[in-house]
């Protein structure tokens, strides 16, 4: 598993001299992520060069780099961890006491009065508090990023950036919940006991196959969305990559066959789309029997790596397998999403070399443009479930979003994600009262 | 049970006019609360009036206040319900994403890093999240303020001016966990399994004698600091104010004799605190023998209305009824605190006209003075558990801070919460170790 590392180096301010660092650095098949000049003297300038290698490569690097002979190593970039310093996410009061009457109004004795009002006529509790535009993150760690079973702590500033994105772009309180991995029955009723303090429950890097039976079944218990996002928020932006794929290329996507390759959390969710969306032939392989019995049953074709490398018109890989789609696999205009994290199943590059008509890694197809407007919109429109159509609208969202040759929008489009947000509310009031329902 | 209220009325601008108004409400045996004047035309003022009521009395005090012929009752301000729209508190970025480096760096693939350091090095969980600046304020809404039990989702008002008060006076993220009552070990075992998203744990309005159990075993089974809030903020204020008293009175706490009357969640707080800080004589009274039983295994002397108020020379009453204590009970130089609300147990006037040295009541002697401070010093100090000594340092730091004439200072003094958190952390750095332990 590779770590991102972002290295400090000095370079000669001559022409000629980065490119040496960079050639160096590309011998070791490690391919540059990001270069930012951060400081530059008269003669000399500070890179921080960012890139994702194993960890304990680093002192190879470090030495490659100093046997180009046209840098000096002189630290290791701290940014990232100093953006983390003291976590991401603050409670913040939407009240200033400045004056003992506020104090009255707000705190006792004031708040006796709204405490009844909401006793009285317990939906009110939606204008007076705010539970209807809180979302819980909740996560037992078992499948952090592509890091595996970490641990619900070490998961935390995936939850934190999570809720921080939820703040700037759907305007919504993330608070996220950290419970040890325990058994099934009582992790669902941990987060049943204490949903009445949320709007809605964002489940988060939940491991397959148990995240399916979570889901389902709090979604059943609760009278509030609940949505794992590792299944659905992938899924509403691939579907959304391949409505704008449809559109650029001029092909039908529900007459296209379509493999699934991984069919873990994302993998099952996205394939579960888009069979709703009306795609007629879907393929998928896995190396798990049961993955493929899930995937019979959600209306899909058990199949293999092979066959569908064969017969798909669009791949959307899924597998954490490095390398797994091998370039001579690659048929003339196929779409290959290769999704792993942070390596793909195929070099984005790659496959457009060999002949794919579109391709796309992880990097691009991001979560990030799907959750924070399927809960904002799921709120704003008072529903108590995630409806297909709902994911389906915040597809098609993202889809009228993406400009010219882009695939996707930026995913720090503040528009998009009100326009996501609109599409998804507008469908819950048209659909009111239909559900998302699994065969487990 | 009152409820506050606050009527608009208009009041000819005239001298006398809002004499003859207030009159007509005195003589409901109604106490004013606030006046506010909120305009004014020519000849018109128009006013809130806060005062509090028993429900379904509105009516019978607009009425009065019209027979006065001096106002015209306008309407009942929303003021309070005002402030409490849209809720009290949200869940803050401390990122902006501006660019799509900061998105890298905070969210995927940069936080891999962050997660994967926390995975090795758990303890540095506290510098790089919020996780050990983050209060639970769990409530299973039993007890909320002096209305009893209106459950959870009603109870949400009180949480979330909690969470406001803890940002403004600690600078700490308070959570609102809302749990629907529960058998007990489940409502624990609940609150272990969210534990670790929290740096500790603040029980809220849950109601005696459950709340005991619930604060001693999880305080037991966790390693954060765990503090019922209403058994333990308000008897900090209750001995920082009679340290003040200390000082202005010239006598000794330890040597005097204190009775408490009313055993519950906060009267038996309060006693264990008194007996910890060195009072040899505490008798209390209340009507369940269980409660009694409990006072005495804490070391307390069980005993009666009558017997408290003729022996003690600090009388606390917690007791939720209203004119409990008839002025003939009072004895000379008694100190008396009536701490329930919103109706006393004796108005701090009339025990002051009957001979009272001091005399206060809950809106005098507030919890927000204590809770902020408490929380952010244990977890500055990385403390593990609330001990006896931090309970009283923040008491100390209380009584030190207050001016004058004045028992306690005032609730919004910055300089006063900071510098219970500064004496909280201090203690909990000499008494690593030692625990608060209960008998049950």
């Amino acid at each position: 598993m590779k770590i991102p590392q972002i290295l400090l180096i000095e370079v000669q301010h001559r022409p000629g001299q980065l490119a040496k660092v960079l050639k160096a650095v590309g011998e070791l098949n490690i391919t540059v992520e990001g270069l930012d000049a951060v400081s530059r003297t008269q003669d000399k300038t500070t890179w921080e060069l960012a890139f994702d290698i194993e960890q304990g490569q680093e002192q190879v690097v470090e030495d490659q780099i100093r046997s180009s002979g046209a840098a000096r190593v002189i630290g290791q970039s701290d940014r990232v961890f100093d953006r983390h310093r003291g976590g991401k996410i603050h409670m913040e009061s939407n009240v200033h006491f400045d004056d003992l009457k506020i104090l009255r109004d707000v705190y006792t004795p004031g708040v006796a009065r709204v405490c009844m009002a909401i006793h009285d006529d317990p939906k009110i509790a939606k204008d007076f508090t705010g539970i209807n535009k809180t979302v819980a993150i909740v996560t037992d760690g078992t499948a952090i990023l592509g890091l595996g079973d970490i641990g619900p702590v070490a998961g935390m500033p995936v939850m934190e950036g999570k809720a921080a994105l939820f703040n700037q772009f759907g305007k919504l309180s993330g608070v996220p919940i950290l419970i040890e991995p325990k058994p099934i029955d009582e992790f669902i009723q941990t987060v049943a006991n204490i949903a009445p303090s949320f709007g809605a429950i964002q489940l988060e890097d939940i491991g397959a196959p148990h995240c399916f039976e979570i889901e389902s079944r709090l979604s059943e218990m609760l009278d509030i969305p609940v949505l794992h996002d590792d299944q659905h928020g992938t899924a509403v932006v691939v579907l959304g990559a391949l409505l704008s794929a449809q559109r650029l290329a001029n092909f039908n996507l529900q007459d296209s066959v379509v493999g699934q390759i991984g069919l873990g959390a994302a993998g099952l969710g996205i394939s579960r789309l888009l069979l709703r969306y009306g795609v007629k032939s879907l393929l998928g392989a896995d190396l798990s029997q049961d993955a493929l019995d899930r995937l019979e049953r959600a209306g899909g074709t058990p199949s293999s790596l092979g066959e569908v490398m064969e017969k798909a018109d669009v791949v959307v890989a899924t597998t954490g397998a490095k390398n797994l789609i091998k370039p001579e696999m690659i048929k003339e205009n196929q779409i290959i999403f290769a999704l792993s994290n942070p390596e793909p199943e195929i070099e984005p590059a790659i496959a457009l070399e060999n002949g794919a008509r579109f391709a796309a890694d992880g990097k691009n197809i991001n979560n990030v443009l799907a959750f924070p407007g399927l809960f904002k919109g799921a709120l704003d429109a008072g529903a108590t479930k995630f409806t297909d159509e709902m994911l389906i609208a915040a597809s098609n969202a993202i889809a009228d979003s993406a400009e010219g040759e882009m695939l996707i929008p930026s995913p720090l489009c503040t528009v998009t994600h009100a326009r996501v947000a609109q599409r998804v509310a507008d469908a819950a009031h048209r659909e009111e009262g239909r559900l998302i329902s699994y065969d487990r």
